[in-house]
């Protein structure tokens, strides 16, 4: 048994297509998870490293909605956009998602819910790119230890 | 030298990652062949095969926006939706689609319009998905048919 915060990200790049596939566990009911994903108010509580500041422009998290927000860390900003192709409350959010950094690289993200019972969830992220080059730069860029520390957060929020 | 009608369209399977290239010339210019693709009142003239009646439900082409259109063909209705993630006037219109028979499938598709100039322009479309199965699929299902006599229709449009 593990408790919270101690839960393990697996970081897992797919050997046959560019994507890079992201599984979860939390100690919280799937129905709290996701809407720590959907509420802008909550999102920017967790949402990437710490030491982040998350500026949210606008978060419409429902099917045909989009987004946009801005990380300050360090007086730099790194901008953020996308928009929401599908959003199944409890189920799935299926989205798009540019660094504006790199505006020209596009990511499919799809966001799997899975209620483990005993009030636990387990998340599977899948972010596909259109070459292996660009996975390959996403996950060795610093996007793991953004995640694991998000999902810490994450814990810490769902723990209220 | 080919004239408007009869100009191939290329249809291309990537080897190493699951997307399809489509690329194919137009005798009008980009601004033309763009206001094609984000005017309702235009794309519901072309896009599909012949003998399809095109029902748009919305269709709010620029950054952030999304999209439902139902297409009618010998009284079977094929329902379609996807969100803008990008589109910016005479270069790209990067979106999202599902066609609503299988609506966990989702592609990421990148337009590019090119300017080759004296009035004529190239279009290269390219379509990812996150397996080879589900490309060869697409590819097989009569996509290519519909594609190059969607784009017949459009060249009938752009030459009026």
């Amino acid at each position: 048994m593990s408790t919270a915060g101690t839960r393990e990200t697996q970081i897992i790049s797919d050997p046959d297509v560019p994507l890079v596939r992201i599984i979860r566990e939390f100690d919280a009911p799937v129905d709290k998870v996701f809407r720590a994903h959907t509420d802008p108010e909550l999102v920017k509580q967790w949402l990437g490293p710490r030491n982040t500041d998350m500026r949210i422009e606008h978060f419409d998290c429902r099917t045909g909605g989009a987004y946009r927000y801005v990380h300050t860390s360090d007086g730099n900003e790194y901008g953020f956009h996308g928009s929401f192709h599908e959003v199944r409350p409890g189920e799935v959010i299926v989205q798009t998602f540019t660094f504006e950094g790199f505006p020209d690289a596009v990511a499919l993200e799809r966001l799997v819910f899975e209620d483990l019972g005993d009030g636990r969830t387990r998340l599977t992220g899948t972010s596909l790119v259109d070459s292996f080059e660009g996975r390959d730069a996403f996950v060795a860029g610093g996007m793991d230890s953004g995640v694991r520390e998000g999902y810490e957060r994450l814990d810490e929020l769902l723990s209220k």
